[in-house]
């Protein structure tokens, strides 16, 4: 069974028309090897040919392709000096969240550039040989500037090298991605993107609880919880907050929780409304603290939990109060030591 | 090459302390035959082994552990007659953004419900002997009803099996899911949920789009363009839309487009805010019309796209137009037949 479970792994990520490739790429090597290629630009083709392979398994390889492969090789070479930066989102902390082609970028990556919130056991996924740099705001070394981020970035790339920036969450999501982005356009680095499942996703998942509900909330939104200064953000639009329609979600909600919840409240959202906060989403420590948009601030002062913290707010998250019936408003901790062949909710 | 980049595959997937799990389920074998358990329930307890063996590769297997599982195992025995559902988000289309999780649930499956938003090729990951049924709204047959669905899901559960539920983008953001999620729990049918990334978040990535922006965007926010009746939902917070500091994706707008840019900008949106419809996000075939909030939906009707769209407008998307210099509000197709590396963006 581990072993069937192994091989059941394997096959899941190798696609069913492989075997016209593999025998492709056995009839095409001396081909390549006789266009006086250097060793790096047939690497090249192979890793151009393996992509291809990998997003067009069906399909059966044809004379054309070698020419289309040759060509892109060619040009490549060409942009190879420059190197290239990938974007990565990491999820929210359990790296089966990861996605296939955020595993792909960290196999190929030379260096990854780490942020703080990134899950370790996502790092297990990393090339064994890949420089790893952490460049978080924790930790023991000093935070470093975005801009010493995005230097760091840039001078590795310029130097050739396949550079991935590695996320927590999704990092088009209050990420800081666009400046990394604009960074990198600015220096003529190729850059991409691989979008992550976000904190809010994968606490969501774990509650089996829907962000929407066709009758109680047709809007979700994600709302950053402090500003540059620590304080709650100037342009925070309250009314959307005390919309009895959506779902909100607060990222980072720092210290700002007690003055957010009042501000919602005096611009009309009900009192009871459910909300949760949850820290350490998806990892083995998650906690979970049940309350109101009125007690919650109480209630996570008494929780004290540790690690990244969101918070949800909105009629949607009713059900997860009812679904968990053994919580009742308590800090109840989902971390498990124990086994499990598959967390099941609560019913 | 290509061998390099399947063992890279393969290795992405096994982590590196399997070994000692590995020595330990030969150890164990013998105690487990000794147990007294039926087929299926030893095919269980070295299920619940593999699943941690997945979670804590670097951990040392113990006694206790034997133990634990052993008690799981028996627990587990005794639901077993039930089945169970797992509601899995398909991603926007793409296959290599499905996550791992996503991947071990279609191999594990018994019996998948398609939706008919889930893209073709993310079910050549499916196990081959699972049963695979399209429950989704368009093809030959007419379309399944939300209660149907249901009574299918708990019909197959009830039989033991292991049902995945699978559907576009991220089953918790506008997926259904509460409904079918309630479903289950009032059967008595245990439910996992396992997030997807949305159709936004791919599309986004693919453009190398941030969906926040420090300085002009700090709150992203997820709607539906339609109610049942194919109207604009009467329940929609104008005042939301027409925040300058928002990025908003309309999900499914339908015919409704043009009413909800009309009703925005009446509510004070600034009419030049960048706005793009992404049809058939991250697959093949995806199509980006370019525009403003005052005339994407003119631009919509003269481009016709076709395959799912949603809507993304406000300032932070203004970097995609600059960056992608040779779109001018034209139809810009991302379609490649060509085999490509791996895609850059436009810089």
């Amino acid at each position: 069974m581990f072993a069937q479970a192994i091989r059941a792994k394997i096959e899941a990520l190798i696609p069913r028309g492989f075997a016209s490739w593999a025998q492709a790429a056995r009839r095409w090597r001396r081909a390549v090897q006789s266009q006086g290629l250097s060793f790096a630009a047939r690497r090249r083709f192979w890793q151009i040919f393996t992509a291809h392979a990998v997003e067009h398994p069906n399909r059966e390889p044809a004379a054309a392709d070698f020419d289309a492969f040759m060509a892109l090789t060619r040009e490549a070479s060409a942009d190879a000096a420059h190197g290239s930066v990938t974007l990565v989102g990491a999820g929210p902390g359990d790296p089966e969240l990861l996605t296939l082609r955020a595993v792909r970028a960290l196999q190929s990556a030379d260096v990854i550039l780490i942020d703080d919130l990134v899950a370790p056991g996502v790092l297990d996924f990393a090339r064994r040989e890949a420089k790893k740099m952490l460049v978080g705001k924790t930790g023991y070394r000093p935070s470093c500037r975005q801009d010493e981020i995005n230097a760091l970035m840039i001078s590795f790339a310029r130097a050739g090298k396949h550079v991935v920036r590695l996320k927590g969450g999704d990092p088009l999501i209050f990420g800081r991605a666009a400046e990394e982005i604009a960074a990198c356009r600015a220096a003529d680095i190729p850059v991409e993107v691989v979008p992550g499942i976000s904190a809010a996703q994968g606490a969501a998942g774990r509650l089996g609880l829907s962000l929407t509900h066709r009758k109680v909330s047709r809007r979700v939104q994600y709302v950053t919880g402090h500003a540059a200064d620590g304080r709650l953000p100037a342009d925070i639009d309250w009314q959307s907050l005390a919309d009895p329609a959506a779902t909100t979600i607060v990222y980072m909600p720092g210290k700002t929780i007690r003055e957010l919840a009042a501000r919602a409240i005096a611009q009309g959202l009900a009192p009871d409304t459910p909300t949760l906060a949850i820290a350490s989403a998806t990892r083995p420590e998650e906690e979970i603290v049940r309350g109101t948009i009125a007690d919650i601030a109480e209630r996570l002062q008494e929780a004290a939990p540790s690690g990244p913290l969101l918070i949800m707010i909105g009629r949607a998250l009713a059900e997860a109060g009812q679904s968990a019936a053994e919580a009742d408003g308590s800090v109840e901790p989902t971390a498990d030591g124990h086994p499990a062949a598959g967390r099941k909710q609560a019913s």
